[in-house]
């Protein structure tokens, strides 16, 4: 069974990274863009097809390992 | 107009990083995760409602600065 995770900065967080990939595309001509915040991904593959089990799983290497909930958020999809 | 572009490594790229993820699941005693690949992702804002343009503007970003195209697949997903 196959999981996604996607850990984004929580809004008000500041994302130098995103300023910086903004300031990259503006130098680079591509217009239109207002703005941009970098999070990461994370493609899980897991042994059983137990969903809940899965997600109760996926929760705890968030909390514990995956996301800095102070700053950040995560939300988990099941594929 | 909002966008999210999620950027992961292709099939057969190693991913050192994800390994890294997998082994301190596995030292929190966190089971049944059989693989793990990390990726990026950016949630893009855009001026206007124009969603060929944003879709066109989009996929230049990733072939000129979002993605290594030789090791990298991105996904493009408007919103």
């Amino acid at each position: 069974m196959k999981a996604r995770v996607v850990v984004t900065l929580k809004s008000g967080v500041l994302d130098p990274q995103g300023k910086a990939i903004e300031g990259a595309l503006k130098s680079l001509s591509i217009d239109g863009v207002a703005a941009v915040r970098q999070g990461k991904v994370f493609d899980i593959e897991f042994d059983g097809e137990d969903r809940d089990r899965v997600r109760k799983t996926l929760s705890e290497a968030c909390e514990r390992l995956l996301a800095n909930t102070i700053v950040e958020n995560y939300a988990i999809e099941i594929v």
